[in-house]
């Protein structure tokens, strides 16, 4: 069976992904604060870099996939916390272990969100993610709301995923996302319980056109179908997993 | 198990669908002009009725799910066949068959494609069709070519599967579309044998980052996936199966 790596994958749809890869026999190796295999905080670069060698020495064969799921929210007091973990993080691990990927000819799914879409977002601070200016991305995670933080790093990296999945795909690697909507995770249940964003996030799930969130699960399905055999005529694709929300925000476009 | 229909289920995606949901032991009615359950042409609007009516007769209880798959291609000689049979017979059936998927909570999974996306369109031939004005569409037929029909009849395709989304998702019905790329079927082959559109046919073949064209039956995985239980929270979604071709052709959309 496949070797994958997983990060955020002591809770929410992390531990969904692994779980659920584990009992198709795969091996995980998980990424997280801690409870997992490697524990490493991934808003720091010296951590992130350290966790990237490790995975490389633990698989010198390469690998069958990797989901970087780990994030933070939108109610985090620590607003530098989200560029850092759910966009830098991510397209540095994706960076490091390309060549690990290249080898098995394997595939990385990346989590966005609905809220690249749903919602307006600080364009200049979308073109810092994608510049990779780490510094101003710091700096102006002052200024804006977490809403913007969030889900304005999340369309850059959806932007950065498609961007690279051609030469990606080229070399035999396919890089795909997800787009969650409201998902029912501890992230998510700590933006609910928030006095500032709680309100906002209540409606918009009320909203949701399947009348329900997701759970973790569903968005583990996804995942590993987008990860196997099935999807490898996929890449550089945004699936959306959000019951309808994307679709009722902006039909005519896609 | 569950009851299915497929339209062009004779031949090329259509064929691969309704083998792949009979192998999971699924009943499938088959909708075709010939070789198939149902016999009709679904450029007629009363053969469209009619396969809606004996459907509908069949399966009294519902349906769990309906693919309408049936297409003419860019290289039709009879033009206004591309958006008879592509656009309206699909909206069409679509609604037809609307209470039988709301009876069993079912899905549809609707056939668009990545040419919705990598080409320019006739503005006015799209909101035409999104009018349901089929007289219009018709005469517009003549004077554009067969990519501007058949890609924009495709993108109207997602928009109004977009639209429609939110409330069959109220009601319980997921609609959803796959965008397949150039999958090797009779009716691209049929075009890449034409004079007038082969050449463009083939480069765009060429440059596909995955290295290859689709064939059927990943398609059919993708379809699949869709209509299963475990895309239970995917509604108004455009899944993208094209090896990436969107996503090199406008990563900053999606």
């Amino acid at each position: 069976m496949g070797e994958f790596v997983v990060t955020g994958a002591a809770s929410g749809i992390g531990r969904a992904i692994k779980s659920a890869l584990e009992i198709e026999g795969h091996v995980v190796i998980g990424v997280d604060l801690h409870d997992t295999d490697i524990c490493a905080d991934l808003s720091n670069n010296d951590e992130v870099e350290r966790s990237i060698q490790t995975i490389r020495s633990h698989c010198p064969d390469g690998l069958d996939g990797f989901v970087p799921c780990a994030g933070t929210g939108v109610e985090n007091p620590n607003k530098k916390l989200i560029p850092l973990v759910n966009y830098f993080a991510v397209v540095e691990m994706v960076e490091g272990l390309m060549p690990s990927l290249q080898l098995r000819r394997g595939a990385a799914v990346l989590v966005c969100s609905n809220s690249a879409t749903v919602q307006g977002h600080d364009e200049g601070y979308v073109q810092c993610l994608l510049d990779n200016d780490r510094d101003k991305a710091v700096e102006l995670a002052e200024s804006l709301t977490g809403f913007q933080l969030y889900g304005g790093g999340k369309l850059a990296l959806a932007r950065w995923m498609r961007k690279r999945s051609t030469s990606a795909a080229q070399a035999g690697v396919r890089l795909n996302a997800l787009a969650p909507g409201y998902t029912q995770t501890a992230m998510t249940e700590s933006g609910m319980k928030d006095p500032v964003v709680g309100p906002s996030m209540e409606a918009f799930v009320k909203s949701i056109p399947l009348g329900t969130g997701a759970q973790p699960e569903d968005q583990a399905n996804a995942a590993l179908f987008l990860l196997s055999d099935k999807a490898s005529q996929i890449a550089g694709s945004v699936l959306f997993v959000d019951g309808g929300h994307d679709a009722m925000f902006r039909p005519d476009n896609f």
